[in-house]
């Protein structure tokens, strides 16, 4: 007997996925554009009035609102997770519905105000709060689910992605990472890097836009890292991926958060090489500090979850076109196959690592 | 300030739909056909596809699951209490999601045995798991989120009852409550009586034929049970209802298990009574014997949840027609207001007491 913690969360969606698999090829029933464990949603095909993508996840307490987090945070968040799933295919929002697991000695307050955060985000991006179920439970749990329509021309997937083509993301990466290490350390995050991760912006307009455009080969959102999105990528379109560090967009507050982190957390270390080497040029120090917070850096954008911004890919030729409807980064480029970075005049393997709800954490 | 435990279910649900109201009016959203706690789904319009009917439902360990059952019953019911909601609107499954809380120490045979239950019951009622969501979770936890289709003219909601119709409802009431009360005190449910309990049976076919027919005026599904949807179902469409509470069909089992129960529990009063009033004769032993009994199955069929079973409204004149597409029991009629039935001899109110998550269980 094994117990799931033995396994790591991609193991466990791809062991339910192939048994559904299983069961669904010795029944009748007409099988969706899009199953179980492949894409951001599911797809079913509407005829005439296109295709619905539906996406449901799941937030608790311990595992993804962290102390500090108002109610109306915790709302906002739980409707944007769901929201940037709906991004990510390049659909409308048409309806959310969310399931609410309530602890008895919540205050009424609160849950107006978690109801408020839902709405409120719902409404922000053109849709709204259609239903829903509420149960009481011992730790505060939300499930949201989405509803998305989008024509059938302009879907977007994780297939497709061809190499040679460039690679993108909108935003802003690292913003999770800096903000829930700091808060983790006890440490008050920069104000705009705390909004960012606890009201994360789901890219709708975005994801309908480059959709739109007809520019796209493949698409998904980074919820859970940006290495770990580019393995799911490369595994579903058959490709591998060349990304330059250096090219990576970050939020100016998470390079200042890497620095005061590493004042703080490094301080020893740094201090310590000094007097073995018997240096104390102050310029050694700072070649030394700048290294370390590129590093930090490095790590919080690449292999931490969190940041809800979009990953996708186009040819050169459209490039000028999608930067026409959307903001977005060019980081690399699509290759045959291999999945590696650039990182301070080094190339290594990106390895997959990111968010994931089981197995060893790293 | 006040914790949420000091309201009702329904109380939550009021406040929770009435901030969503008051917040979708502030905005240029489209709002759904059927919006937020007024039916058993949300309803959107799908233009000349018809109009895709959505719920959502959690379901937990604590709350839902005795210990007796099994992971495979448990990921059955987890589907069946969404495809009841899809029922209850007359509509066709087209797909579910479901979003699953594992406990980590959880057995992953378990983990299969759970997906499978889903996938039997999905595929059963003509329909499949289409995408979802892996957490890890303290409490086991599975949220079902439905989507069904329904043309435009045959969506059956609780609004449209009128005084001088038949009530009526699909199957058997009472199995869930007698299954759940001897599960409660040790005794051993009979096995149809439990596999009713564990593994509902969702009312697609008849659900879908029924509103087909034409004949139906309100509809929805009696999953909190008889009383308290009756009460629902009269707020929505403006009416009363009288029932006559020995037309209520009821399984053959749970009479037996009402037997049993009172010869257990209620051995010491009758005995009492007996000596009281002096009389040894054994046919006053049962008579009373059979009110005790009649009592125990009245309150389990009228006042407890868990039969995923519809209930609806048609004029008489559409009796037979429905008749010849599903099979169902009048058990009413419609009137003007108040909601009454008929027992043992006496019309009383039928009190809005049921299934309810938060307040003072009843």
């Amino acid at each position: 007997m094994t117990i799931i913690n033995k396994l790591r969360e991609r193991d466990i969606i791809s062991l339910i996925t192939e048994l559904l698999e299983a069961e669904s090829k010795t029944g009748s029933t007409c099988r969706p554009v899009v199953g179980p464990g492949i894409d951001d949603c599911a797809v079913i095909d509407m005829g005439d009035s296109g295709l619905l993508v539906a996406t449901t996840d799941m937030l608790h307490r311990k595992a993804d609102f962290p102390s500090g987090m108002t109610p109306y945070q915790m709302g906002w968040m739980s409707i944007a997770v769901n929201l940037s799933d709906i991004a990510a295919m390049g659909a409308r929002p048409v309806g959310i519905m969310t399931a609410l697991g309530l602890p008895l000695d919540m205050e009424v307050d609160d849950v107006k105000e978690l109801v408020r955060g839902m709405s409120d985000c719902a409404r922000r991006y053109g849709t709204q709060i259609i239903g829903g179920d509420v149960d009481r439970h011992d730790e505060l749990t939300i499930v949201g689910s989405a509803l998305g329509m989008v024509d059938a021309g302009q879907l977007a997937t994780r297939k497709g992605a061809k190499p040679g083509e460039l690679v993108c993301v909108t935003g802003e990466l690292g913003t999770a990472g800096a903000a829930l290490e700091a808060l983790q350390q006890g440490r008050e995050p920069d104000p705009e890097v705390t909004e960012k991760f606890y009201m994360p912006v789901p890219r709708i307009a975005e994801g309908m836009e480059l959709a739109g455009s007809g520019c796209l080969s493949s698409m998904m959102d980074i919820s859970d890292g940006l290495a770990l999105s580019l393995h799911d990528l490369a595994a579903a379109s058959g490709v591998g991926f060349h990304i330059r560090g250096s090219d990576i967009p970050v939020h100016r507050s998470v390079r200042d958060m890497a620095t005061v982190r590493d004042m703080v957390v490094n301080d020893k270390v740094i201090g310590d090489m000094v007097i073995d080497d018997k240096v104390v040029d102050d310029k050694v120090v700072e070649v030394i500090e700048d290294k370390v917070v590129e590093d930090q850096v490095f790590e919080w954008s690449v292999y931490t979850g969190g940041d809800f911004e979009l990953l996708f890919t186009l040819d050169t030729d459209c490039l000028e076109k999608a930067g026409k409807v959307a903001q977005f980064t060019v980081i690399g480029k699509v290759t045959a196959s291999g999945i590696t970075i650039e990182h301070n005049g080094h190339i290594t393997d990106v390895e997959p690592r990111g968010f994931q709800q089981f197995g060893d954490k790293v």
